[in-house]
């Protein structure tokens, strides 16, 4: 597929001007881009606290900023008006605004670590649950981390650029595949397929908004409206088997590859199908019989617990794995770089019969450099900034803990930014969680130490994200001629709205509705998670019930084998591709907590991507994520009258109701009654 | 259409033998139409119990007797066996025994006449309720009269099929479609289009019959399930607008003009969204505060007798008109031939040039031939043995009002087989009605005129609609060189079957459920609107409350003047066919009794197919009926495992109830103090 564009690609751009950078940031890109972050801020803010699961919206948000801006400059050319032409340098600076600002409202843990400081989350954990152990939120202080360990990620991977990009010529898939889909919009064949996908993103988006608006009319009170349907079910409804009618975990679904909609369906049934009743057969003999449901002591500790322990081992594997495949691959290429400096001739050789695409793309790419003295004395005058700041905002962290994370935290942001070019997985999460585990377990329980891990999180994966995200955007803009110097003003410009729009739309969710109630609509399951992590750390395993040190021994082990066992069939057996068959660790251990039924939702996005792709696959490659990005788009845009309409009081007037046959007959005596 | 089916039709079957007539009735097309006469019986009955609309189903009995066969044949084939051919004229034998069994269940008037007869429809009118004015419903006496006035009308049309068919050379829109898809089904083109329909007609099949298993689990007690799902709001929902995820009456809409959904709605939002709100206003004033809902004298009373003069209007303005029309047509068909006889000459001419079709046609048609003698002594002999069983039966109906209705039924089941050819419309109901108004005003309340009316109205219809229905199958026999022998042979057996299933499949219906309850799952609108008419025959206006009579004056005169605008723009103003526009009075009528509901449902059947046509005419031509007949048989299908859960006592498990927030509430407080 890169091979095609690469061959189509310039030569359908030798009549078009590539525009100097200034050009390139426009007054109406900047204006577009800001729209489109508030929403992919609130979207993927929704899904933080909904599952945790985000799936790549870069297509969603490439085609969008095409489509506001075509219809943009068309009104104007209507008019009469002559706008500046759409560029595909423009169309690029607004995909890396957006995406700069929607990684903050990851990163930014408003549904991980930031949510795991709160008293709340904290009461659901017993154990840590003291006044130095937690920490109210308020926006204050959230503008204020956000800030100063958000930019500080930016300047660490500028002098990178140019290593990752023209030197190792890393693939980075989604960066490749952004830039393949923003050439094509710009090209005659391409707009004309952009027209189509643009129409099917609108009807999926408005029918699923549609949708999302008719569902709420029958949402008054607990447990009433579609998202509480028993599908298969009252009994499998208990053990939360069933189809929530969610068209966006529906259009996650069809994104997401079908080996991890499947993982979560088994992490399900093992976990509420298998483990759960097993254990719940034990109350009484493993852990108290008279505890509420939430406690971490009863069964809820060994969802929790067994959760965390898969997700280290997957992260501790995935990350000695990266580290050594980064030392692999960068000790063979200074070995090749010898030999083939001894067979310079031919090398040069190759070079002039390279194609001319790769030749003006790195003309364009090293034309508005971004001196590297700047970057250093950036980071460094940031990163000070930073150890004041986040030392003074969390007491329990100590400066010296944040300085030793900003000297080590270059070093992972090469590696996430470097595996990220090989294998398009960011570890962010992964690194940081080993984050966690190490600053709470050193400062200890009684010094606050599991705000000192949650907030050491914070700011390792700040730094790693962003350099992995952006380092996406860069490869983009390097395959689509736009200007170094116009896409680091982006994404400073982007990381600023990231920064500021994120905690608002925390603050949106937090005002209108309970976040973290494992009951609730919002359960934000990684709230738990994380501060379940940093309590291990600070406390050990004495935080426990009884068994469950044996349990998650079992899981983190078994997450390794997974691993393992995955890479091996990868690169032993090309013949059946069994590999492809291997669950994922991580996506196995989610439904641990949520129960199935967000992952019933996604796999019944994958059928019908995988009927689809039976009976037309092309179609269905064109169309696919574009319906999947409506569907998201529109089922959450829809929160936001919900939620405004939650603030203001007004409840849905009906309530959907699912009662057990005896039941219904009690009621409907009761309210004859009446 | 017909030219090109005429232009291509024999000459594709040129190769083909014509088999000899009892080669055409063969053992596995005679258990074909069997096993497909029990399922049409069972829906057609099912549609009488719900709203009393029942669709054309000729393209599903076609296509199922076609894929039976066929998929017999390949069965016995793949086995190395070698089964007789499937012929066209084998798949007209079934096509006719299926209608022929299917019209029974429509004329047998198990939703209408004999069900209005009942005295538990007799206790819902007040007036009438006397045991000489109602008949217990028992199997015994109910076959007896099937059988006695349901072969009559065999007879009565034989000497007139050459009159009408090759004579007159009517059209019969619905005949000839039923022929050029049985021709299409066995050229190899229409064989390998009809593969597809076959397809999709399982799909939509299973899917509606799963989605109807699916439903069923929601419904344990009233109101619960999709059935009672307010989907535009409680207040509306009190209103009887609301659509109940009902796939067979969305199907229906799917093969209805649009016209007549329209109409439905129409009809729906003019009843109960102004005129019943606004006499509701008049409780206490215009009839007491203090009656049951069901009560004739209250506002039951109003929906009933405006639905019943609205249709008596429309039904006597088409019987007029027909008879006008009959007339019309037979005279000047009289002149033509004597004008014609004076230019013979050219006549013969113009016959030489005749396609060989025709002639070929003509030829298969006269072959077999009934003799006269054998139908008239038929007729004659069972009008008999009729006369004496009837009178017999219901001792309300003296001999002589038998033998009257005996001498009238051959000359309007002549208009009504006119005039079915030349527009498709049986008035056979219409006819029907008229009868009840006749008789039971004849014999009075005092002597039974309710039961003497109904029971008139049985043999008229029996005879009027039988004859509609036949000659529309010779036309189909003739279009695809069927035996008249083996057609008559074939509606025969038909007949025999639907008069055995007919009363089998309503007892079912009659055990599992109550019929005819206004408030269930199977009003039957027709029973209450049926033996309304008849007690108004048989008491007069004086059974009407306050005003009712005015109102139904108006809508007796509307019906008519709708009419007469229609015919008037249709003949007069061609240029923007503002005829289409113009609504159909009996559909403007029936939801006066039932609701907007079910016009929701076949107003979405209407919009699917809208929007299908305008993206693919074609595909939606080929495939929309047949999706909407897998809609229909799947969910009407799925009744007899859901009546046999009843039977059975088998309750569902659950109950999707629709409350409001303040009834929530209650119900919330109910339960978590249980």
């Amino acid at each position: 597929m890169e091979e095609e564009g690469k061959a189509k690609g310039e030569e359908a751009f030798r009549n078009t001007r590539v525009p100097p950078w200034t050009k390139q940031i426009t007054v109406r890109s900047v204006v577009t881009s800001f729209v489109l972050s508030v929403v992919f801020n609130f979207i993927v803010c929704k899904l933080n606290f909904t599952t945790g699961i985000i799936p790549s919206l870069n297509v969603a948000a490439g085609l969008l900023g095409f489509a506001l801006i075509k219809s943009y400059t068309t009104l104007l050319s209507n008019c009469g008006l002559l706008g500046e032409p759409f560029t595909r340098q423009e169309n690029t600076v607004i995909q890396t605004f957006v995406v700069a600002a929607s990684g903050i409202a990851f990163s930014s843990g408003m549904g991980s670590y930031l949510l795991g400081m709160s008293p709340y989350i904290g009461a659901q954990l017993n154990g840590g649950n003291t006044p130095i152990n937690t920490k109210g939120l308020s926006l204050g202080w959230m503008f204020a981390f956000l800030f100063v360990v958000s930019f500080v990620g930016l300047f660490s991977i500028v002098p990178l650029r140019k290593l990752m990009i023209l030197k190792y010529k890393l693939t980075y898939p989604s960066g490749t595949a952004t830039a393949l889909l923003v050439n094509s919009l710009h090209t005659p064949k391409g707009a004309k397929l952009a027209k189509k996908q643009v129409a099917v993103l609108f009807k999926s988006f408005s029918g699923s908004f549609v949708f999302g608006f008719f569902q709420w009319f029958f949402t008054a009170g607990d447990d009433c409206g579609f998202s509480s349907f028993p599908t298969f079910g009252l009994k499998a409804y208990s053990k939360m088997f069933y189809f929530d009618f969610s068209p966006t975990y529906v259009g996650v679904g069809m994104i997401c590859p079908y080996v991890i909609n499947a993982s979560l369906l088994l992490g399900a049934v093992i976990s509420w199908g298998i483990l759960w009743p097993w254990i719940e057969h034990k109350k009484g003999i493993w852990y108290s019989a008279d505890l509420p449901t939430s406690s971490l002591n009863g069964v809820q500790g060994y969802r929790i617990f067994t959760a965390i322990a898969m997700m280290l081992g997957d992260g501790l594997y995935h990350c000695i794995i990266m580290l050594l495949r980064v030392a692999y691959s960068l000790i063979s290429q200074y070995i090749q770089k010898k030999e083939s400096s001894s067979a310079n001739h031919e090398d040069a050789d190759q070079n002039t019969s390279d194609d001319l695409d790769s030749q003006l793309r790195t003309e364009y790419f090293s034309k508005d450099q971004i001196p590297s003295w700047v970057a250093f004395s950036g980071y460094i005058v940031l990163a000070v900034i930073s150890i004041i700041t986040v030392s003074h905002i969390f007491p329990q962290l100590k400066w010296y803990h944040v300085l030793i994370t900003y000297l080590i935290a270059p070093v992972l942001a090469f590696c996430n930014a470097y595996g990220c070019g090989l294998t398009d997985w960011s570890l962010a999460s992964n690194y940081g969680k080993v984050a966690i585990i190490i600053f709470s377990s050193w400062v200890g329980l009684e010094n606050g130490g599991i705000i000192a891990g949650l907030a050491s999180c914070g700011v390792m994966m700040s730094i790693v994200s962003t350099a992995s995200d952006l380092m996406q955007d860069f490869k983009t803009g390097y395959l689509t001629l736009a200007s170094p110097r116009s896409m680091f003003a982006s994404q400073v410009l982007g990381t600023f709205t990231g920064c500021l729009v994120s905690p608002l739309m925390f603050w949106f969710f937090h005002k209108a509705y309970t976040l973290g109630d494992p009951q609730g609509s919002y359960p934000a399951p990684y709230g738990e998670v994380y501060r379940g992590m940093a309590l291990l750390g600070a406390k050990g395993f004495s935080s426990l019930p009884q068994h469950c040190l044996q349990l998650a021994i079992i899981f983190f082990f078994s997450a390794m084998l997974i691993n393992i066992v995955h890479d091996l069939l990868l690169h032993y057996e090309t013949r059946y591709k069994l590999h492809r068959f291997v669950p994922n660790p991580m996506a196995l251990a989610i439904p641990f907590y949520l129960g199935g039924y967000f992952a019933i939702d996604m796999c019944i996005g994958s059928l019908i991507l995988f009927l689809w792709e039976k009976r037309n696959k092309q179609k269905a490659n064109d169309f696919g994520p574009v319906l999947a990005s409506g569907l998201i788009c529109g089922d959450s845009l829809w929160s936001v009258p919900a939620a405004i309409l939650s603030l203001a009081g007004v409840n849905p007037p009906i309530c959907m109701k699912f009662l057990s046959s005896a039941m219904n007959k009690r009621v409907d005596t009761f309210l004859n009654g009446v």
